[in-house]
């Protein structure tokens, strides 16, 4: 263990509802770091739980959101991992019987369907619930795949209601950045949208990909001759589909615009190539080209 | 230098036409294995020459292909690593300069059009060129990026086109085994019709996506948030864009139906998704991620 944060006084209790990468991660981290004085961690499936405690992810663990609650207090935190479509019946639990003013965090992708959700189930939207996203994702899933310093040096975006008190806020962005994340913070709309680019579309072009290719009666010599480009390319498509079936359903307005920009550039290229048209090809590539090179470039100045 | 290849004879001179990545790697590796006694390479760019002299990559360098030819013999190798529509106009050069029967390979991405190519400037196919195609592909371009190691565990895929004589094929499978790669062999139009969905789709939707960003409002919103699935879909998207460009052109019908074929299996997750019908979407995924999961084990069974 190391020295605890003496800026803020270190959460009370971290409770994880959904043991998955990024809840163990947290756990990890926190617990490496003296952020967090104990982690409890719910999960429905035992096994997952057995291993946490092996690992020292969670020192007690538990298969009900009733159980979790229990004795929980105003210096705690509640971090829901579970899949983005779990995220309401787990909230409505946690309504039911949550008695302190714990803080209450997320994780999930995807950000106006969760908020709508607590609306819904308190009626009007917690002054304690915070929601978040750590931009830090992976192909691997499940906690055996945590890893305390997975934040360091990501972006995490908060998405504040506008009804949340001030400490809960502080309570979220300071455990954050005790990870080692970058905090940042935009309306649940506004990170929803962003996020259907950079992140949603991409996933969805790499699965159809992969599931076009799958098809093809060539498969076995396509995945035979398959270079590095395609390697890189199919590595998103192993992600979770369970995972990325929700984030789709939930962010599904986004995402749908996205895919018909995304068609509409497509036909440009199309165009270009049915007219043979040598300039219009490279006009496009090269603007994807210089636009990459600059991307690559802000990630080397955000480390 | 290392030991020569006992089991055939060196090749006399590996003259390289169009000194770039694969060219140049192709030089330091044949002359590192001791697979060729000298290199003389041919560049438009007397930087890029002197680039190669300094570093040992080629032994002469010369600014046309006229003089790189004076004194070819029967037993030198002639490798093409021009961009694909280029080797028209280098074909027809080594057509009007090549007075010895040396073998003549490419490394182009796209193979079929070559072929008819060469049909044209020759009138008939010629017994001395065995079209070529290794599948070690990388963003990087330009002969400094050049490694001698670049084609060890890949594979090579060679298009005799049947008018070859059997010793030009044996040379050139010689050089590209010496260089640790594994060679196979199939029809021009099945490598262009392998390799559009394996290699020129993957490229198409990763420029498309970049140039689609790039075009939103919220550039650098999108670029900030880029997570690292994103990093490595636009990997491919850095690569050069006149490489690129011709590829398309020359291999247009094929990529053209690959990319309405993609357009299709798009159109099934925007119905699954427009239906709000979970299962739908969870089968692609999963599909997608039992295909990719499937090549990545091959992959390392290739190994």
């Amino acid at each position: 263990m190391s020295d605890a944060n003496d800026t803020a006084p270190p959460i009370r209790r971290l409770i994880v509802i959904g043991l998955g990468l990024i809840g163990g991660s947290v756990a990890l981290g926190a617990k490496k770091r003296g952020l967090v004085k104990e982690v409890y961690a719910m999960n429905r499936s035992a096994d997952t739980l057995e291993y946490a405690r092996d690992k020292g992810i969670a020192d007690k663990t538990f298969q009900s959101i009733e159980e979790v609650l229990e004795g929980a207090s105003d210096e705690d935190l509640i971090l829901l991992g579970v899949p983005v479509l779990s995220l309401g019946p787990v909230l409505e639990q946690i309504h039911k019987h949550l008695e302190a003013d714990a803080t209450i965090t997320d994780v999930g992708s995807t950000k106006a369907a969760l908020v709508e959700k607590a609306r819904q189930v308190w009626s009007t939207l917690p002054s304690n619930f915070v929601p978040g996203h750590p931009i830090a994702g992976s192909e691997k899933f499940g906690v055996q795949a945590a890893n305390g310093d997975l934040f360091e040096e990501h972006r995490v975006i908060l998405t504040p209601t506008g009804a949340e008190d001030e400490h809960h806020l502080q309570r979220v962005s300071d455990l954050w950045s005790g990870l080692g994340a970058g905090v940042d913070s935009m309306t649940a709309d506004h990170h929803d949208k962003v996020l259907a680019a950079t992140s949603h579309l991409p996933h969805v072009l790499a699965f159809v990909l992969v599931d076009q290719l799958a098809s093809m009666e060539e498969q076995t010599e396509v995945l035979r001759y398959a270079a590095g480009g395609f390697r890189d390319f199919s590595r998103i498509a192993g992600s979770d589909p369970a995972m990325w079936r929700d984030i789709m359903i939930a962010n599904k307005e986004s995402i749908s615009a996205r895919i018909e920009e995304f068609e509409s550039h497509l036909n440009q290229l199309k165009t270009a190539l049915r007219d043979s048209s040598p300039e219009q090809i490279q006009e496009i590539f090269e603007r994807a080209q210089k636009t990459r090179n600059g991307f690559l470039h802000k990630s080397e100045e955000n480390k």
